[in-house]
């Protein structure tokens, strides 16, 4: 695929002349309406109407074809029907356009994937890029262009959002005008045909008004780029992502919608926290999150205070804290001598600080300054609930110019008042003027935990990742004569040999042809011993009597070994048999599942959990795309729920975690350097006191290239 | 404790006559506040302010003392400083007065236990009921009396508040006007002194005016009696509740600061539901929910509809559906016959119903007629994007209409409209005509969702609970003896005796007291078996060698015997052995645990769980509170994530999960006749494909009466 530069991108966010192929006289339609946004909006570069009658459209000069402008044209948007987008084409080519903005919807998301197709090879071909088709456009605030069909007026300013819904894309400008959050772009991808989330981000990361970036994702088409670009990203600024069909029900209505399959919501869920983007529920939070994080500054610590002045409301925001992850500051002895000067006799000096409902805003005044001159103490929530004797007229000023201070300072704050008709104008008028003031404690401490999950992250992500050690030559030639005898799955020996070629311990193992051979083995490997029949023709081994376990001498080997043979015979005379397998039996331990697979939307992903009923019914189990450091990795370790088996229960010692994180390493490395290989599955790795052993691997591989 | 009856609780809630006790001529005071409130709020009946000065206050006739009021006096509301209200109890007898309203702060809530004993005392003894103290007082609708000093103006209509917290309750009458959101009454408890929110439910389930409770607690004090009158409330009408103190630190804030110790979440989490309560979060959910359940009809059966013009939002909607619990309708073919004649081309039928981006308010209007006249569809979720083409001047009435009309017809229906700002005054204007119209999916769903909870377990209210038939008098003769002893726990044998007293299967057991002995039970039970000392002194039998498993034949029993009473002696030259337990070795099985104990919020409990690392790492466990049906218990074994365990995994077969059921009703018949018993644990309890072992029981018991 080609890859889009920043530079070339940069064109479609800022070009210097822009067509409208499609531009009509007649207010109801689209090609009017989108000409009407442009002008309207004040953009400074050319436009220039098509419409095949000429003549002029708002007083603009429309050419009949784009053939007829004079000069190159940076950006086509192209509103003409289905049918006559193609034909439309050769024009924008003849201009040199770098960027079509298809609106027109009517190709793949209903079925009509060809004409789709033949659209985008021939801009390809043509040096051209595609944004949609089946979007309403976009606009961006830098050269001032509305080149939508939605609202008139959009209000500039520090967030960016991508929406693969038009809908809710045109929806989200009315909102946040009306929320008073200012955009410094919103662009829709629609059927991503040939642009995607990527490619516009690879923009938006280094565009300097751009303060926070969200995202409405419906489903991935090229998830394993996109993990590269929204780790860049979040180093730079912050991620908030929404995505829809997270519900099996709701994931099969998104298909049904946009054509590219949803992928499994934990997968996704788990590859957006390794990315540190942040994941909110619903438009509703994600916009409040944007405001609040394009607003603050990113705290340095932990160690958030609360002051109140009810204890109930105190007790629901530390309640939001936990959920949210929000550390409050909690050196009780620190507390009390901080704030003894300024407490009534009977409130608390335990965080949340309760100044009761006797306090006003001075007491207030005091409590903030207070709290927030003090180094320890990193960001603060401010809750207010409403009372016969409080001067609400002086609490607004306050709040503004407290938080004014503190954000130069470096110190969030979100503010909660609850009350009636005065206190919700006071809220209202604090967000006029982007002040984080909320009507309810969860909806405050939310946009807080975003910050915090932000900025707690932040500061490990320089991680540097290193590949493991693979015998690469060698699992190509296990692949290899997998491939030559037409087999998509690999054999236990084969699987063994692919463990072994990437460094992981496996038990001794060999195959004897004959009894002797089976006899010498076992002398070699020690007992207690394992037995298995090789052959490519009897899979369930066990059900036809092909393996015998906790062999204890050379006498139980050698009848196992006529007992195994036999059985094969008998059950299928005509299996090719290679041999019987001769394997230390591995002691006791914990046992692990260690997978990897190319995920369709991600790319290669890991996954781990504790063997047996932990996987099958707990579902105990976390996963994170490829590749992946080992802090990263050990997060992925502690984050299964039967993560304390391998700390050690009930007198066991612990488990030895370091090799576990190897192995994850070793069979992450496995999948990313062989492309053949679609799916491993250690199962189980058996973990120790001190070290790990594989005991067994299934692998999958595909027949292309 | 006094039982408050329906009776005598109403004249609390409709007094014919009310005395301030501390009224005050100054404006700032909240004596002055809570007269100003009753007079303005249009109480009819007699107010008498009380004032040491005498005179006039706000034009009423002022008494010096309660005994100067001409007749009796209904409920007196006491604002005077704390040292002052005991000394004011006795004109309120001398008035007969039934019920004290102190608003007063100061008491056990600063640890000043004693004063607030004396009052409650007094007050008992004078026959007069005490509403707190520290609380903002109440609102009845009925009776159009404000007592309390929050805002002057309380909207009427359908929703009853208790709080706890008196701040959150001021700041809800304002937040209720606000959200145009009726009261029927407000009442805050406070210190719950006397009255509890069991006391005043017991009056609110049989108010007519009143269609929906909702609740603010941060402690329970007698959650027994909570429960109980929890279903007979939810028997009637919905029952919201927010608790706070959910989070570890969040209940250590909220002990802080009310004195009750907030009971441990899961707990409350599972009671509420076997209650069939709605939780909610926040104060901003509740009232949402209080809004909408107010207002709309209960479903009768599941099956929702989502009517969409964005396939986004339509997913999102979804999604939330899957959140709340909300079961869209999805026979395909059904609803491809229905909607084809009102779908574009493109859209699609499937549920969401997707109307597309084309769609006006006629479209709507044909498919709310065609959902909601369809007997199948029970309720609707109508979905709209701002587009630029749509006519919202005709869908606001619509939607008015069309909420109306199918209220009427037992058809529950939300809206949520996306957009800029004429969406959202479409959506204010709505929500003042109480029509539920959100301008966010989840909101809406959410709304849905917790109608739908109610709803569809107020189905299942009726079951009936059969006491289980125990040897009662077989059990208290092991208390008996193990109190004699002066013991708090019972032996291994005395918790056998305990459970077969209940009528559980137990292994096979005897106590022998010499060789011949344990050889004669062991011929008696057969083999393999299980041997353990008998002491009150040894508690670690297994560490000092007083175990023997798996005994297959008479040396083995004779040989164990001699070793288990060598080891022990030699431990503990001392103890007092009472014998060798020998017991049947009960097969293997899975291995469950069933607990049940005096929880100290909500008494008798009963908890479930899979034994070994379910139950200690994964903390996969239930509760309930007892008496509890076994409809509720059977919900109460699926509700464990191990519960395919018991249908069988790996080719096991189902197990007798009828049996499980009768186990942990007799569990909680122990713990429910024999009030000296404060733990049982049985762990584990084996299960088979039939039948039960109850192996091993822990069993606590109390020293009091």
């Amino acid at each position: 695929m080609m890859k889009s530069t920043e530079s070339n991108i940069k064109i479609l966010f800022e070009p210097k002349s822009i067509a409208i192929i499609g531009a009509s006289q007649h207010k109801g339609k689209i090609g009017y309406k989108i000409l009407e946004n442009i002008v309207a909006g004040g953009y400074k570069g050319k436009i220039y109407p098509i419409n095949p009658k000429g003549g002029e459209i708002l007083g603009i000069k429309a050419y009949k074809a784009m053939e007829d402008v004079p000069g190159d044209v940076d950006v086509a948007t192209i509103v003409v029907p289905a049918e006559f987008v193609y034909p439309a084409l050769k024009g924008c080519a003849a201009k040199k356009t770098k960027f079509l903005s298809i609106i027109t919807s009517g190709f793949s998301e209903i079925g009509n994937v060809e004409e789709e197709k033949k659209i985008v090879s021939f801009a390809r071909e043509n040096g051209m890029r595609i944004l949609g088709p089946n979007i309403f456009g976009f606009f961006s605030a830098g050269v001032s262009l509305n080149a939508t069909f939605g609202p008139k007026e959009v209000k500039k300013g520090g967030v960016a959002i991508i929406t693969q819904s038009g809908a809710l894309g045109v929806a989200m400008i009315g909102k946040t005008a009306v929320e008073n959050i200012g955009l410094s772009a919103i662009i829709s991808v629609g059927n991503k045909s040939d642009l995607d989330e990527t490619d516009l981000l690879r923009y938006l990361i280094n565009h300097e008004e751009t303060k926070v970036i969200m995202m409405y994702i419906e489903g991935i088409k090229d998830g394993a780029r996109l993990v590269g670009i929204l780790k860049e990203a979040t180093a730079k600024k912050p991620v908030i992502v929404v995505k829809s069909g997270r519900s099996k029900r709701g994931a099969i209505a998104a298909a049904s919608h946009t054509g590219s399959l949803a992928g499994s919501d934990e997968i996704f869920d788990a590859i957006m926290k390794q990315c540190n983007v942040q994941r909110a529920e619903n438009i509703k939070d994600a916009l409040e999150w944007c405001k609040f994080l394009s607003n603050s500054p990113v705290p340095t610590a932990e160690n958030a205070i609360i002051i109140t002045n009810g204890g109930g409301i105190g007790v629901l925001a530390t309640d939001a804290c936990e959920k949210y992850g929000i550390k409050l500051y909690d050196d009780y002895e620190a507390l009390k001598k901080t704030f003894a000067p300024v407490m009534p006799y009977f409130g608390s000096a335990k965080n949340p600080i309760d100044l009761t409902g006797q306090a006003e805003s001075s007491h207030y005044s005091l409590a903030f300054t207070t709290s927030l001159k003090n180094k320890n103490i990193s960001s603060l929530i401010s809750l207010y609930c409403e009372t016969a004797v409080f001067d609400i007229q002086n609490f607004e000023p306050l709040i503004e110019e407290t938080y004014k201070k503190y954000k130069a300072a470096g110190k969030p704050i979100v503010f909660c008042l609850v009350g009636g008709e005065k206190v919700e104008e006071c809220v209202k008028s604090l967000r006029r003027r982007d002040v984080p003031a909320f009507n309810d404690p969860y909806e405050a401490v939310s946009c807080l935990g975003a910050l915090y999950s932000y900025a707690n992250y932040h500061g490990e992500s320089s991680e540097t990742i290193d590949k493991p050690k693979l015998d690469v030559k060698s699992i190509e030639e296990v692949i290899k004569k997998v491939r030559a005898e037409n087999r998509s799955f690999l054999l236990s020996n084969e699987g063994q040999a692919v463990v072994k070629a990437a460094g992981m311990p496996v038990p001794q193992s060999y195959i004897a042809r004959n009894i002797k051979e089976a006899a010498d083995y076992a002398q070699k490997i020690g007992y207690p011993l394992v037995m298995k029949i090789v052959s490519k023709d009897i899979l369930h081994k066990s059900d036809v009597g092909g393996v015998a376990l906790d062999l204890q001498n050379k006498n139980e080997v050698i009848e196992a070994y006529e007992a195994i043979i036999n059985n094969c015979r008998t059950h299928n005379p005509a299996a090719t048999i290679d041999g019987v397998e001769v394997s230390e039996m591995v002691p006791h331990g914990t046992e692990l599942i260690i997978g990897a697979r190319r995920d369709p939307s991600f790319g290669p992903i890991v996954m781990f959990g504790l063997g047996g009923i932990y996987v099958e019914v707990m579902k105990d189990v976390s996963f994170r795309a490829i590749p992946v450091g080992r802090r990263e990795i050990l997060s992925m370790i502690k984050q299964i729920r039967s993560y304390p088996l391998l700390l050690g229960v009930r007198g066991e010692a612990q488990k030895d975690i370091e090799s576990v994180i190897d192995s994850i390493i070793k069979v992450s490395g496995i999948i990313e350097s062989c492309p053949a290989i679609t799916d491993i599955e250690i199962n189980p790795l058996v973990v120790y006191e001190k070290g790990v052993k594989a005991v067994d691997a299934r692998i999958l591989i595909s027949h292309l290239k």
